[in-house]
């Protein structure tokens, strides 16, 4: 058993902490005995999300622009950290597009910052959240994480690809253990934007009528945030490499329409169901890509539900939250 | 034929355009009878290095940091441009390691700046200078433009990788056509830096003592700065994708051993060759890697010569301009 396992607490920083998946993994790291200092800007996350992280001694939020060198360094300058989860970034790929610097800022600059005080304080221990966007368009077949060539679409991607690159140097350069998990899509409470999130949304302002970007063909594994860090957790217990980078995401997938027709069914029965067209929600969305996750799974782990389950438990969480 | 023909003048850009490889790419635009526009800051290049350009009608040279983006806009702005060549980096992967901020600067934000101001006025064709130090360590067998994972191991590789990443998002969002060549070790006159260069400067010093880092075994690519640009313009006039990434290289490969005795061979016989030993020459060094370069070679190009013809060549032109 390598990274943390249950039995010893260690101290741990989460970047983004107070996010949609950040607070999650804070919750179930504070569950397993571990310290944990959460690190926010609140610019996506809420002290909200850390409603029960909150109540325990074990836990503190350090309200914070990573970009901000200084004060970041006094925060590792205070104590010894023995890792790090960075899930700082402009989670909101679509609004990215509209200005690169938005991703090159939140989403590369931060882990560049992160990295920075990791090296110079001997943090041992670098997890990286990235994504699927890395690829860019792959099509249908199952990709395996040593895939190339790696041609983002969006800045999400693209700045997510150059923080994988940075932490690959720098494992290299300060010999720190890192992992890099690339996430495919997550749902589940607390999450501040996609699909399901848009569809609540929309069929709140009108129940009779719920209108989706694309043909509703676009396909795409979905996985509870749940489940995730489960698999977060897995792969930086049990994989071997000194750099581990490894995919997490269920055996199938889910259409969009199918998505919309199950939020539908949950919330609004009877809506109709207005596409716009098109096989992309929008500039630098994929509309399709698999992962193999043979790298997960030869380490023991498996998804317990499959993407379609994942999107009706996710929209029926939410959809209570909500009080829908 | 596509790209800039022969046949039809274009303006074209070149940053990085007093540097070694950027003024030999500016002499050959010219003699092709294009009109070039030089951006470089001439911290790396040197007006030195384009005396023969500077003397010609259809050549200008902006002396400006591309990262200040009030100015570079200016630049833009005052005429539209055709193509833009982005040499500009540090192009010391050496230097860079003792501070990752030199080459997220250098390399990566000069390449955002630019791509965003070829999008912001239509630029139709932008051609980035890569590198092989995007893979990492590959080991000796030859690897394709496609290959994966990427894992560099210095932050100028890391840096690059980033900016390819950004190449193919606004590829895809803006539809200009981008090219990405990754480029071998490239030596010929006006380099800055390089073993070539460092082993003529030591034997200046001590023509009695050769000192050399790692155990000479390091075995790489060495294209002459000339056959470099040659390969650059097949690409861009040949290559039909709208996004073409392709590797520029000879065969075959030179040791640094090799390379050490050539150069005591030509300025200083009977200098004694003294290997510090390890198999690299300073970390972020990678000790050996090979292309294959197919997909250049399938629009026509070949290397005109070996990777030890190269080094030949190169020792004797440096020399000679050093009067040695």
């Amino acid at each position: 058993m390598t990274g943390a396992g249950t039995t010893t607490p260690l101290h741990i920083v989460v970047t983004g902490g107070a996010g949609f998946i950040g607070s999650h993994l804070c919750d179930v790291l504070l569950a397993r005995g571990h310290q944990v200092l959460a690190i926010d800007d609140l610019s996506l996350g809420s002290r909200a999300n850390l409603a029960s992280a909150l109540a325990q001694p074990g836990f503190r939020l350090e309200v914070l622009d990573l970009c901000d060198r200084g004060k970041l360094a006094a925060v590792f300058a205070a104590r010894r950290f023995d890792a790090v989860f960075h899930l700082a970034a402009n989670s909101d790929i679509r609004a990215g597009m509209s200005d690169p610097s938005v991703d090159v800022r939140r989403t590369l600059d931060t882990t560049l910052a992160t990295l920075e005080q990791c090296a110079r304080t001997g943090v041992a221990q670098f997890f990286l959240a990235s994504t699927s966007a890395v690829y860019g368009e792959t099509g249908a077949e199952p990709i395996d994480e040593d895939h190339g060539p790696l041609l983002p679409i969006s800045y999400y991607g693209a700045a997510k690809l150059a923080a994988e690159a940075f932490v690959s140097v720098y494992h290299h350069q300060s010999g720190m253990r890192t992992w890099v998990a690339r996430f495919p899509n997550v749902v589940g409470p607390r999450a501040t934007h996609g699909a399901i999130f848009d569809f609540l949304a929309k069929l709140e302002r009108d129940p009779t009528c719920l209108p989706v970007l694309g043909d509703g063909t676009q396909c795409k594994p979905y996985l509870l945030v749940d489940d995730l860090v489960e698999a977060m957790l897995v792969g930086w217990q049990r994989l071997d490499g000194t750099h581990s980078v490894f995919q997490v995401g269920p055996d199938s997938m889910t259409t969009v329409a199918t998505l919309a027709q199950e939020v539908v069914r949950r919330v609004a029965p009877g809506a109709r169901i207005v596409y716009s067209g098109g096989d992309r929600g929008w500039p630098g969305d994929v509309p399709q890509f698999s992962y193999d996750t043979s790298r997960l799974r030869a380490v023991g782990w498996s998804t317990p539900r499959s993407s379609d389950e994942a999107v009706i438990v996710a929209i029926d969480r939410i959809a209570r939250e909500r009080g829908l």
